[in-house]
């Protein structure tokens, strides 16, 4: 169960209106790595979780704080489009080429469909949606998609931290960037201590029999483009992090014939050759029968 | 500049017909961690990246690698569908309720829509679509993303192996299953060397300069679930991965009350109240005028 | 079957082009309210229906009249592009701010794309959906649909009012509106003839027996926030709609223990705890004997 | 700020597997209509309000339940993938054809992507998506909006409950009927009292000035198809609902010719008629210049 | 405007129940090729055309035609959901396996979503989206695109023929054929007329200077895979449909160095090299005045 | 198999940065008709083929080029948004209104989430999407969605051409011209080389024997809109492309009345009329049986 208190986790109200800047705040709310993503993504994490304690426990402690930065942003957004020309034709600074510029800037739908509130969009106006997330059952690969998401997530954050002066969207993205510095962290350890109690390890999934895998080219660098540096690089010699030997091979190792074309049922429609009339008489009797 | 070469790295042609599991396939061809994916996200990365030499040379070594991958796929997909009952009705085996049953298990668009091939879509039908990819241009987020997309694609693969028993199919996943294994390794190599050779750091971004994120809480766990299982893990205490030292708190440690209500201009025709009859009376003016 | 005559319901001709009010336009022709949500959803409400007679007759009478708003919209919007600066750069006043500042705001795609055309997407350029529209079979809930969607729609048209001071367009507008308010308030007379008439009624849908509910929190306000004042509410005590009585309780009135994770076949390859020795190396015989 | 509590609002466990069943309760999780859209629904309503007090207490208040209602359905539907048959080929029962059928139906994703969890999709398998919400800051609009979604989604449960015989899913989906009972009414209670309290009214925007409407065509039943039933029902005649009086045409009442076909720019390289010599050598040198 | 009538322009009842068989018919109305894709796509270009007279009048002409397609289609599905088992678990035949195989290969928001109704979508549940439609202002392309979507219409229906035993259904698909052969004729008529009069050439769009292009490259053949049969086809060699010479080239004519790797602003944050000390600390120095 | 030459196909480097139209060249690479389409929809057509032989070695000859248009294009804007002002604030040239107009018209996407990098989405910032391909089977359909998308595809370059005087870009699009004027001739040329020897004719699919379909109306022009005009096309009267002669019909030649509306299962709970009260009762007791 989840229990809203109407309070924030941090200050999160700008110093003046920012419609332009609204509509980039977007997409660390509902972009692909915005705050919805890792919300659900924890969430969905802990609901599927085969896995009961500390690990189950983290997921669910995280995942909703971050719903709760949902909701700064989306404040901070409201906020921000409060008193922004929003397209209103009769105001007088419509006239202004800034002014006129800066609604060029603006997402349109916060004036037309919401009314000067935020959305579950990204930063061009796309939905958020379902696929964004990564929940697998698995938690080491999931692990690592969350040290992910929370590395593009602050690395967007950081970005937009240069694209304003407005000192309360600062601060509220100083907060954000030093939670996101927590859970980068976090999600590392967490990655380190699962390997270490032997719940997961590499190659994930690691109880899979790699007996069954093609180990001949399991450790093997194959480059199929013609740069020459990235033999120099340590995934080309030397030990793998799993404990084997890279080795670097220019191009594939293995390679096979392609299998001739697929010649699918006539009634398929697809273009196909008849070899010679023997058969092409046999294919028309053949068709005939199967249309009747 | 790209060239194509009719020959597979690998064998690619099942022991007989299987509409469904041709449909699972597809997960692993044009889902979210998908070869398709992977192609492409690795391509962009390199068309993105700001850096000479080695770590290019990787990203567009391995991006061409798994377009070949794709091919193997939809090659082997287009083979299972050959010679399947794909619904047509007149064909014998359709009063079999195994079959009817099978043919309710299809991607019915593969007969409908394709005849019979392979199509840019997940298992459950799902267009592969652009927000998939990850190119932020840190190589450590997407190094680090790579890491996650491979360690998903694996799983995924794994799983697929014990859905068929058809000998060519499981061939092909074992050579998957090895290629994933080494860019699981690869991408993680990649990580440290980028980290070792000082291009990128922990907290990822790692130049912008902390002093401006809000360090109280940069190492602070925050407990947002009744769980008290996660104050145990190496995330609650101890070093950082970064260098500093974790803190467990239950719930948050900072907390602002909620901004009023925005109240947006008039012609935004959303709900509000407004607190007495002056007011009132002074907004009806403005209104007024407004309108005209 | 459907007739199309080559005339349109009302004058559609702006005084001016103006690329960027035509980008706004798009949101009441392609968006989730637009003229194209209504006009399927209404068909598909027809062709669906169970009913025959004057509730099917509405359906159908009102459908084909939003057809034609669509074409209004589309006719509009070519107009406001035919003559309007669309990032040609030649354009001597594509040196003046304001202009560039206008072509910024402009949907880029309305000339790319459409060499100056109108387009089935929203003013974000998000193209339009099946999955906006509603369809169920059961008038009541659907005719709730239809109000809202001409509410959301009359909101959004009254917002774009204001956002141009050209007289064909706001003629355009105000006839718009003019049947927005026609259809919201027939949707509302339908809504209560179908109830009156015995069809349908509260809680939709109604011939469900609600002894098989979980009656006890059927009329209870459950707060989930720690806000007070929704106590105040006529949700909060009183009668209900349907008859019954309205309780207020802060909080949920029933919980139970959430289950143990599940754990799944090994072969899903999830990350799980196997909790003794024994188990897990029976654990371990049975994934041996399950990968054979 | 939201807290996570450990518990669930209601028992949230099946009899017995049943992964045909987990696929088709996506739907009230991920649909359209389902949980999801809901939870975030009313939580945007609250972000993006003007009016303090109880009408936002409401939607948090609700709101936060609902995102509740999201971890009992993914709890549940992860149950029900828990033990049952996901398409493994070793599993024996995997000859019988009733099992084929059965794992024919099931969302594959289920077992591919998540290792038997739930995911945020819906019955179908497509991504939820921020598209499906409703926030447009006009209470009564939204208000109508929500009191639909809880319509449509109690008559998706009551489909729900008739598709299987499990003791434990019927429970959960008899306390989601009641309290989807619980919410229409509520919904409906708070559209009249926010008419009443005078904060909005019928049109919905109640302050749009209605003289700058079309107002001749306000109230006239307009039928576009030729059924002739339409006429007898309350929308056709008598009083509308906010006060005026309906009447029924057969067909438009008013009426425009088309405008001329726009001729954009050169540039865009559209298809155009030149009407004669003169305009053709015109229009080329015209050409000649502009690709200058 | 559009009128609607409440006939069909063709018989359009099964003889029978098949819900299976309603998804697949899906595909004809919903999908990138079904009937709302060419109702909307010839519409859109009549609203956007700048040519009056035949050609406006033919797609508005054929447009309102298949919009009745759309019609015919939903009630045929309808019908054929009717009395279908669709999943309901009480009815004594959900034992049978071929009855449950039939269950798991319906749409199954058929039942849930719409209540035995016919829905937006394609043949695997997704939603009908404005990017399927093309209308760009240029008729070649236009009449090009439109053959291209009534001929794989067509190839779609007659696979659909074939899967069926059903009269009722195999009629309206007869149907459906005949009009979509005419559409292809008509299309690839209306092609050839367009430039018999002038109003457009090859290559498409005829009226841009080819001066302008890379002319050298324009009728050359460049062959980027390595299979060699591609030589012997009348695109290698011999005239062009435009009236040049085609040559074949085994390979690119024309290469250049890739450019440099981009080094976007610092504040990016992209992984950059900096390729000695003085660079580097000069850059250090930018960014502390950067980011001040 | 895919090999990558780090080399381009044409010299790609602007001569100064443009953010504004490196978004718009997001069309021609990721949007509908652009390079990931035509690269995607080539290859799925050769992985599909049922055809040995110059019409496969044509297609994957073609597929690899333009993998490396794709290329081309990702490396161009990149290199557009280099040095281009991309709304970080404390730039001095910020409080220009060209600048901000330049940085309002932008993809924010491009700074935000890649870094100032390509992504693959159009220029609205939509997502490229496996919907946007072709690939049926049918090689005379197929290659007729070839030509239509090198159509399609001139025609953007061509406008696109205008949008920008900068010399670099310019010589890009001038090779994409040339190669765009090469692949349609081709596309022709090969559709009529596939009908010539036979493979493939008119009607698409020519081997589905006419005699199925309702020839009454195979080629008669159905005029569903009033415009005359359309009565003096060459498909109106006179020979048929397959040989046969068209007629014109003002409106349909053949109709149906409606059938009733469908009655499905009560437990849909959709809204029904039982005609008197003793099917009511029946009803009724027959829904209490249903719901035990």
């Amino acid at each position: 169960m989840f229990f809203h208190r109407q309070e924030l986790q941090f200050r999160s109200t700008p110093d003046q209106p920012d419609a332009v800047y609204a509509r980039k705040l977007q997409e660390v709310l509902g972009g692909q790595y915005g705050e919805i993503t890792v919300a659900m993504q924890y969430m969905f994490q802990g609901w599927n979780s085969h896995l009961p304690g500390k690990y189950r426990d983290l997921v669910f402690g995280i995942g909703a704080e971050e719903f709760g930065h949902v909701e700064m942003l989306a404040t901070m957004i409201a906020q921000l489009l409060e008193k922004a020309p929003l397209g209103i034709t009769s105001d007088a600074v419509q006239d202004d080429p800034t002014v006129a510029a800066v609604v060029g800037g603006t997402d349109v739908q916060h004036a037309i469909v919401a009314g000067a509130g935020a959305r579950p969009v990204d930063s061009n106006g796309n939905p958020w949606q379902g696929s964004y997330i990564t929940g697998s059952g698995n938690l080491l690969a999931d692990f690592t998609a969350n040290a992910n998401a929370e590395m593009q997530g602050r690395t967007q954050v950081a970005r937009l931290y240069h694209m304003t002066d407005d000192h309360g969207v600062r601060e509220l993205l100083s907060f954000l960037l030093a939670r996101d510095t927590m859970h980068q962290n976090q999600w590392l350890a967490a990655a380190v201590e699962l390997q270490e109690e032997g719940y997961e390890g590499m190659p994930v999934p690691s109880n899979f029999p790699q007996s069954k895998e093609y180990t001949e080219v399991s450790y093997q660098y194959l480059n199929f483009s013609d740069g020459k540096e990235a033999a120099n690089g340590r995934w080309a010699s030397g030990p793998t992090p799993d404990g084997h030997e890279f080795s670097y091979h220019d191009g594939p190792t293995t390679h096979e014939p392609m299998p001739a074309p697929t010649r699918p049922d006539s009634r398929m429609y697809g273009t196909t050759d008849l070899p010679n009339p023997v058969e092409k008489a046999a294919g028309a009797v053949q068709d005939k029968l199967n249309r009747e």
